[in-house]
C-alpha cells in the first residue's frame, strides 16, 4: 500500500463527515444557534420539493452533515419524505440511513425493493444493519437477507439470533484483535499493512490461540511505548468483558461506571466475538432515561414519529387502566354521598387532599425510579431510604396540613373542618411517601420495570386514601351530622 | 526514557483500575449479578467498622474498583462514612474521590484541612478538581486554592471563572496538540519521548502558531499511516469545535449527534484551550435526562444523598405551588356547591373527569418535554405536532367519553348524566392534549426550562376545566335543577 492510498482512504473518510460539523458551532445558513435546522431553511427545501426543483433541493442539502439530513427527514411532512429521498439520491448515504428515526426509515424502506435494502445493509456496520432490519416484518426480513452476500448475511443472522436489546445486537464485529506474542513495533506494522481493518478504533485486543481475550491496549499506550516493547507488557490484563447476552441497559451502566470508551464482547465460551463502542451506548443512556419518564407517564415509547394509531393505542391502554382506578376512587366518594349532600363544602375541599397526595407521591416515585435505574438503591440501603422518605413525607405533610387546616378554619369559620382537612393532609402525605417508595421497590424486586406500572398504584393509593381519610374523618367528627 | 520506565508507568495505570472490572461480569464475592455491591458484603463491612476492625475493613475493600468503593460510601450510613475513609486510608485514592456523590464527598471534605484537599485537587484532572471545589463555600474554596501549587491553582481558577455547567468547567487541559509541519513518524517519536503527556487520549489536535486548531487525527489513523506521511494529509480538517462557554447540555447533544469520542474546546479568539471526552459527557446525558423526569415531578435534583432538609425544602416549594392551583380548582367546585348539595352524585363523578384529563395531559407533556430536550421539536414541525396531539386527544377523549358516558347512563339509569360526563370527558381530554403541548412549547420559546414549570400549568388546566366542564354542563342540562 502506498501512502497515497491510505491518505486517500482517510481523506474520503474525513470528507464523509463534511463541513457541517465545524459550521455547527457558528451561525450557518442551515443551523440555528442550538444546532437545529432553521425553520426557514426547512421551509425552502419544502418549497423546492413542491415545485419539483430537485436540483435546488440537492444543492441545499449537500453541505449538511448526515445527522442533519436525517433530522430534515423527520422535520418535513411524512408525504414529502419519499420525494426528498429521490431528490437527493446519492447523498442518501448509509450514514443518513443509520441516523434516521426507526419509523421514518421504515416508511422509506417500504418503498424500496429487497435488493436495494440488502445493498444498504451490506454497507452498514453490523449493528446499524441489525437496527435497520430488526424492525422489518419476518417476510421482508427474509427477502432482504436472501439478497445479501453469504458472509454479511451470516453476521446479521447471528446478531438477530441474540435477544432484542442485548449486547449481541449492539456490538460491532469490526474490532482489532492480535495474538499475544507481538511487539509494539510488530503491531504498528500490522496495522499499517492490513487494508481490511476498520479505520476507526480505540483499543486493540490481545487474544490467545482460542480467541479468549488476554488483555487490551489503548492506542495511546501503543503510541507512547517503544517499538521493542512486548504487547503483553504494555496491555492491561483486567478489562470489562461484556457477555453477549447482557441487556443493553446493563451494558450502559457498565460503560458509565467504569468510564469505558469501548469494551470486548465475549460469548458463552469466553471467546471474543465483538466490541461495543461508547457512541452506541450514549444513545442507549439517553433512551433508557427518557424511557423512564415516558413510561411513568404512560406515554409508551413517546416517539413523535410513530404512526398516530400506534400512539393512540399505547396511550389509551394506559388511560383505561387509570379509568379503572379513578372509578375505584369515585366509589370511595360514593360511600359518603349522604354526608356530601348534607355538607357540600366537603366536595369542594376533597380534591385538594387527594391532589396534593398525588403530587407528593409523584415526587417520591420519580426519585426512586431513577435511583433504582442507576443502581443507587440496593437491598443495603432500602430501609434507610424508606425512613428518609417517611421523614420527608411527615415534614411536608405537617407543613401543608397546618397551612390548609388553619386556612380552612379561618376562611369558613369552622375549626373542626380545619382539623379534619389538616389531619387528612398529613395522613395522605405519609401514604404518598410510603407508596412512592414501596411500590417501585417491590416491583423492582419482582423483576417488573417499576417505571411501567408504579404510577397507577401510587395514584390509586393517594386518591383512595385522600378521599377516604378526609371524608371519613369528617363523618367521624360529626361534621356532616 | 527506557522501555521499563514507560511499562512501569502504564502498568501502574492499569493497576489503578484493579481486578474489579474483570470480576464485574462474573459472580464475585462483593458484586451481585447486576454489578451492584451485595448487601451481605456491605453488612460485613459495616459490622467490621462497628467492631473497630480496621484491618479487616481494609482487606475487604482492597479488591474493589474505585467506582465500587465510591458506591460503598453511598450505601452505608452517613455516620459510618468518616470511619470508613479512615480505615481504608491509602485506598481513598483520587479516583474514589472523583467518583463520589457530591453530597457524600462534601461530608468527607468538611473534615479535612485545606492542605489535604489541595493535595487531592492537585492529583485530580482539572475537570474533576473543579467538580470537587465548585461545591465548597467561597471561604473554604479560597483556603484550598491558597494551598495549591501556582500552576494548578491558575488552571482551576480559570475553570471556575467560566459559568457553571459550561464547557469550560467540563474540559480537561491534558490534551495533545502538535504543530502542523510534523510527519506521522515525527509525531510518534514525540509521543514516545515526552514524559509529560497524558497516557490516555483519543485524538491529536493539529494547531497553527497562534494555537488555533487546524485539524484532528484519531490515533487509529496515525497508527495506520506510513511514518513519512505529513500530518496535514492524514488529519481531518473539519471538526466539531466546542466554544468554552457552551452549556453542558448543548455539549452533550453535539457529542450524541456527531458520535464524538472527544472534541476540542476553543476560547472566544478561537484558540484551543481544552478537550472534552465522551466519558464526562455520558454522565451529563444521564443527568440531563434524569433531571427532566425529576423536575417534571417537582422533585428538584432528586439526589438521594442530599441532606434531608434540602430535599424537604425543594419538594415543599413545589407542593406549595400546587396547593395554590388545587385551591383554584376547588374554588371552581365551590361555584357549584348548590348543585352538588341537590345532586351529590356529581361530587362522586367529578374526580374521574379531572383525573383522566390529568393523566392524558401528563402523557403529552412527557413526550413533548423529551422531544424538546433532544431538539426533535423545532419551529419547523411545531404546528404538525400540535395537530398530532389534537388528533390523539380527540380519539382518546371520544373513546373514554363513550365508555364512561354509556357506563354512567346504564349504572345510574340516567342517560342525561351519561351524556354530560361523556361530553365533559371529551372536552377535558382536548384541553389536556392542547395544554400538554402548548405550555412546554411556549415556555421553551421564552427560554424557560419546560420541565420545571409545565406540570403546574397543565394540571391546573385539566383540574379547573375538568370540574368546570362537568359541573357546568350538569347545571346547564338541568340535572341538578
Amino acid at each position: 500500500m502506498t501512502p497515497e492510498d491510505l491518505d486517500h482512504d482517510l481523506l474520503e473518510d474525513a470528507a464523509e463527515t463534511s463541513g457541517a460539523a465545524t459550521e455547527a458551532v457558528q451561525e450557518s445558513e442551515s443551523l440555528d444557534e442550538d444546532n437545529r435546522l432553521k425553520s426557514d431553511f426547512v421551509r425552502r427545501v419544502q418549497d423546492a420539493l413542491e415545485a419539483g426543483e430537485t436540483d435546488a433541493v440537492y444543492d441545499m442539502v449537500e453541505p449538511l452533515h448526515p445527522a442533519d439530513i436525517a433530522d430534515l427527514f423527520e422535520l418535513i411532512e411524512p408525504d414529502e419524505r419519499l420525494p426528498l429521498a429521490r431528490a437527493i439520491n446519492d447523498q442518501m448515504s448509509v450514514d443518513v440511513i443509520a441516523e434516521l428515526n426507526d419509523h421514518v426509515r421504515e416508511l422509506l424502506l417500504e418503498e424500496l425493493p429487497a435488493g436495494i435494502i440488502a445493498d444498504i445493509a451490506e454497507q452498514l456496520d453490523t449493528d446499524d444493519a441489525v437496527a435497520m432490519l430488526e424492525d422489518l416484518d419476518e417476510e421482508d426480513q427474509q427477502a432482504v437477507l436472501a439478497e445479501m452476500e453469504p458472509e454479511d448475511r451470516a453476521a446479521i443472522e447471528t446478531a438477530l439470533a441474540y435477544p432484542e436489546e442485548s449486547a449481541g445486537r449492539l456490538m460491532s464485529r469490526d474490532f482489532v484483535a492480535v495474538p499475544e506474542h507481538m511487539t509494539v513495533g510488530g503491531l504498528i506494522d500490522f496495522l499499517r499493512d492490513d487494508r481490511q481493518l476498520a479505520t476507526e478504533f480505540w483499543e486493540v485486543f490481545i487474544v490467545d490461540a482460542r480467541h479468549h481475550p488476554l488483555g487490551t491496549c489503548l492506542l495511546s499506550w501503543i503510541l507512547r511505548s517503544p517499538r521493542t516493547a512486548a504487547l503483553t507488557d504494555v496491555m492491561k490484563r483486567d478489562q470489562t468483558l461484556i457477555p453477549v447476552t447482557m441487556d443493553q441497559e446493563e451494558v450502559a451502566l457498565r460503560f458509565q461506571k467504569y468510564a469505558l470508551i469501548s469494551a470486548a464482547v465475549v460469548d458463552d465460551d469466553g471467546r471474543l466475538v465483538g466490541q461495543i463502542t461508547v457512541d452506541d451506548v450514549v444513545h442507549i443512556i439517553q433512551e433508557e432515561a427518557s424511557e423512564d419518564i415516558l413510561r411513568l407517564s404512560g406515554a409508551g415509547d413517546g416517539d413523535i414519529n410513530e404512526p398516530i394509531r400506534l400512539t393512540v393505542r399505547t396511550r389509551l391502554t394506559w388511560l383505561l387502566v387509570n379509568l379503572f382506578t379513578a372509578m375505584l376512587a369515585a366509589s370511595v366518594v360514593g360511600l359518603f354521598q349522604g354526608a356530601i349532600a348534607k355538607f357540600a363544602l366537603l366536595a369542594v375541599l376533597m380534591p385538594i387532599v387527594s391532589g396534593m397526595g398525588g403530587n407528593a407521591g409523584t415526587q417520591t416515585l420519580a426519585v426512586v425510579v431513577r435511583a433504582l435505574a442507576t443502581n443507587q438503591i440496593t437491598s443495603s440501603n432500602t430501609w434507610r431510604m424508606i425512613g428518609r422518605e417517611l421523614r420527608i413525607a411527615l415534614a411536608n405533610g405537617m407543613t401543608l396540613g397546618l397551612l390548609i387546616g388553619s386556612g380552612t378554619a379561618l376562611l369558613f369559620g369552622n375549626p373542626l373542618l380545619g382539623l379534619v382537612i389538616g389531619s387528612a393532609m398529613v395522613i395522605n402525605n405519609v401514604i404518598a411517601g410510603l407508596a412512592g417508595i414501596l411500590v417501585p421497590v417491590t416491583l423492582d424486586r419482582a423483576n417488573v420495570d417499576p417505571a411501567v406500572s408504579s404510577a397507577v398504584f401510587v395514584t390509586m393509593a393517594t386518591d383512595v386514601m385522600g378521599f377516604f381519610s378526609f371524608l371519613g374523618l369528617a363523618v367521624l367528627s360529626g361534621l356532616a351530622g
